[in-house]
């Protein structure tokens, strides 16, 4: 990511020359953000016709939340990203999605009309208003690291700038309400933002450094776990550069899954406790020194708490804190412990990595029987096909339940970006993420992987594919129901059957892109095929799967949660 | 609406003997919800087992905004209703849906799971959470009227009391979070629930009564404006009965439509300011004696303020206050003072409403010629065309924008239900209130009038009626574009136009209803009759509208808004 600018509050010489709206225009530019996606709504009209006329290209979606999610995949991939939508009805239509930024830090910036100051006096019941002028306000100071409305000229230009310095800084959404008669408003004078100082301790980084440098040095198995904050904060090299520097092996987390690519050498597999491969499990839990770097403790990540690390033996650094074994060093900052841990050059490690542990490149999985292949369509064998097909060109989206659990399966290469909402795990992600991919990065192909039941609630968001031109291949892993929960409960559960949907025929609806219906591995691949090698449209590909059929992640997944069910 | 105790808190003797899910439901079911809307998940599935098992249908949707829009109309046609999702991901999801309901007094209960309070501590990152464990309570506290966490069973009966009796009570959302571990709980004792006093101020009504029934007995030309509470609050026979025993005619707001059969001979029409005929506007505003009773004085029931209502000749009575000119009567209710009004015996108005004012029966249209047909196909002409086939059993359902505006000529009759979001105006409501609708009152015919861009957020919920082999008629007014901001803002403004669809192909994906295509009157003609003959499907007509076709109404509104935005 680049970012123009972005670091500091812009120099004063606009004020009084400047609007408000189109100073935000000019800052979020700054910060890199070259497309937003929204719908228009009246409240947001005079903003959003100030966004059409800049030089920040306008992307309408289907629906609110979707394009909440289409900028969070943005943002993930291009550094920021943005949003932009009407009072209430859009802003509390996309609470979902910026929850899910937030939850696995996603750096998308809400941007909302609401109505002008003028219009409040004497409370009037103004539409789209549902308990006071605040309410939507209030709700997204709950779901964003900053929030503002910018009902004072005299702050504005001071508060667009502390709210966006946090989005970029802590990598959480933030919250920009313009009231309709404040966008043209050019303020007469303002007070310029000053960042507060970022309280550092240099003393606690030394003392951390030193400490975990020892700990390494006196490691005879260590270990590194990449987790999404590594990609996030732009650190990748820094984890490369020490493990290559050490030679000390590095595991993920499916959260993290693409930080690191995954044919570098030293890297051994995604760590998910009882529901990885045991190998991977094994190797991770005997080690004596574990470096969880930028990785989120979720249950998920954890394999659902069956993760067995022992606090004594981690090094636990990420964004919000540093911990050594059971001891806490306050106000380090994780690129500077990286930096400094790098500098202090700790001694290689030994240890070196079992043949099995190697990850191999992906070679085309062993062609099975026709007779095999009538039992019906396996999604570990739609992964195995996949994977060989996958190179550094490729952006991988899965959606939650057996997408995501199947896809930890795939060997994402060099420069391949995995996207999934793999801790927050609100279902539909994956079709308006794609979006958010494609407009990121058009010359990539992006390939979805999505279940039916996230299908259904945001699958419409072909129709901005289409209508934008961009050809990703869709896959609907078609098992009637929600898969997952299936397993998660004993007893058949008349909830966890959906309707089931023609998914080919859609692209007939949405005017453009091509549909294909495959119930065996043969028509699967003649499908893949025939979209792997079409860049003029869209591919959506649905695959009804053998009756019954789960990937081993999802059968290991479920076993685990269901016992915390009942 | 037939409430068994519902006035009331259960009875004690369960106490001891039954889980908090199992007291939960009954109290549901007390309150006349036999259906419950919603989509599982696994912070949920504890309790979505006991509804499954319980005498309450559950009814899956696509979406979970779908559920919370289907469960808002089922609470207008039925009384009450129900949405039941998992935690954040689905709550989060439906906020939008209980804003609309809380703008428009709609009492939906918001069922949902949270994590266990035994996997809770030390604030684990549990997939689902945003924050912390609160936010998803931080967030409906704004948007619902009531909210409790079930964490203590010693006070978790007499809060589900409390919370169901505040839905009740206000017709306002209320929010109920159940913790997993805490569903099959059953308290050992529990404390009864005691409804606060209701404070009524017996003076203050009687002077009311006595002032409000001397200006009705001096005025002239007195006149009624029914609004959407007298339908909330079950007050329609007070309203026909004051108005028959003192002759003063009776309008309507759009959001109040349908409250009073619009063939009433006191009927005069809606009243909607500048943007309503001007005959009614007329009458209206020469009154000496404006009673405004259960009305929203919002912007868009107000002609967006263009309604000129002399405060000095209102008496203004809600749910919330009671106004006469300047002065306020606190603590008096909606129903008493309708109640002793009558009892006061007005003196009956000599004023004669004049013919034009007199609602007629609709008529078929006259035909228009072939040449004028090609010029392409009319809102306003549709409208007229159904009009004609609406009877007792009939609902309709209107969407925002046109769909809404276009909507206000169809006369409603005697008990036809006419249901829309003229308030809050969430784009999307239309489809998935038709569910709600369908299973509220599966024998009557349910009319869906809604506009392409809402149609593209949530028409997959036409799964969901096909798939319970419900056989309602789907309009979509298709003019490629958000028509209402159109014609808000001068310019032509890419951001208002849209993805075409292939509307008419979505039964086949569907996999079942039937679809048509029409661009002109005489097709439209042709397939409503179609459809209006079988009953034993869906029918989803994409009606091409004549490019640049607009309603009077929507004219008239757009002109108003426009003027508000530059």
């Amino acid at each position: 990511m680049s970012v123009a600018n972005a670091s500091g509050p812009r120099q004063s010489h606009e004020i009084g020359e400047q609007s408000i709206g189109s100073y935000l225009i000019d800052r979020l530019q700054d910060y890199g953000i070259k497309d937003c996606f929204g719908i228009p709504g009246d409240y947001v009209l005079t903003f959003y016709s100030q966004l059409q006329q800049s030089p920040i290209r306008m992307i309408g979606c289907t629906r609110e939340d979707c394009a909440g999610f289409a900028a969070d995949a943005y943002a993930r991939i291009h550094g920021m990203g943005a949003v932009c939508v009407t009072y209430c009805v859009g802003g509390l239509s996309v609470a979902n999605s910026i929850a899910g930024a937030y939850a696995e830090k996603s750096p998308v910036v809400l941007l909302t009309g609401s109505p002008g100051l003028n219009e409040r006096v004497n409370n009037p019941l103004l539409h789209h208003k549902v308990r006071d002028f605040r309410t939507q306000l209030d709700v997204f100071e709950k779901l964003c690291i900053a929030a503002t409305e910018l009902n004072d000229p005299m702050t504005a230009f001071s508060e667009i700038d502390r709210v966006l310095d946090a989005c970029y800084r802590f990598k959480r959404p933030v919250y920009i309400d313009i009231p309709r008669d404040m966008v043209n408003v050019v303020p007469p004078v303002a007070r310029a933002y000053r960042r507060p100082d970022h309280a550092e301790d240099q003393f606690a980084l030394s003392e951390a450094v030193q400490e975990a440098s020892e700990r390494i040095s006196r490691a005879q198995r260590p270990i590194i776990i990449a987790g999404v904050e590594i990609h996030r904060f732009g650190l990748s090299e820094q984890v490369i550069a020490l493990a290559e520097q050490t030679q000390i092996p590095i595991a993920s987390t499916i959260l993290g899954k693409s930080v690191v690519r995954e044919t570098h050498p030293l890297f051994i597999g995604l760590y998910e406790g009882a529901m990885g491969k045991s190998e991977v499990t094994q190797y991770v839990e005997e080690s004596d020194c574990v470096l969880l770097l930028g990785t989120f403790m979720t249950d998920i990540n954890l394999g659902i708490y069956t993760a067995k690390l022992d606090v004594k033996n981690c090094i636990y650094a990420t964004s919000e804190q540093l911990q050594i074994s059971y001891h806490h060093f306050p106000q380090v900052s994780l690129k500077h412990f990286l930096d400094e841990l790098i500098l202090s050059n700790p001694k290689r490690t030994q240890r070196s990595i079992p043949n099995d542990l190697h990850v191999k490149a992906p070679v085309p999985p062993q062609p099975i029987s026709e007779a095999d292949d009538r039992k019906g369509l396996q999604v570990s064998r739609i992964i195995a096909h996949l994977n060989t097909r996958l190179d550094s060109k490729s952006i991988v989206i899965a959606d939650i339940g057996d997408s995501l659990f199947a896809a930890t399966e795939l060997v994402i290469h060099d420069s391949t970006d995995f996207i999934s909402p793999a801790y927050y795990t609100s279902m539909g992600f994956s079709v308006p993420a794609a979006l958010g991919a494609c407009v990121a990065r058009p010359d990539d192909r992006v390939v979805v992987i999505c279940g039916d039941g996230a299908f259904q609630m945001t699958g419409q968001e072909i129709s901005t594919l289409v209508r934008n031109g961009y050809s990703p291949i869709i896959i609907v892993l078609d098992n009637h129901g929600y898969g997952t929960e299936r397993m998660l409960q004993k007893g058949d559960w008349a909830y966890n059957e959906i309707h089931t949907w023609n998914y080919h025929l859609l692209p007939s609806v949405y005017g453009g892109g091509k549909g294909y219906l495959v119930r065996s591995e043969a028509e699967f691949c003649q499908a893949i095929d025939a979209a792997w090698n079409d860049r003029t449209q869209l591919h959506l590909i649905h695959a009804k799967l053998a009756e019954g059929d789960a990937s081993n992640t999802l059968t290991r997944l479920a076993e685990r949660l269901g016992q915390r069910i009942e």
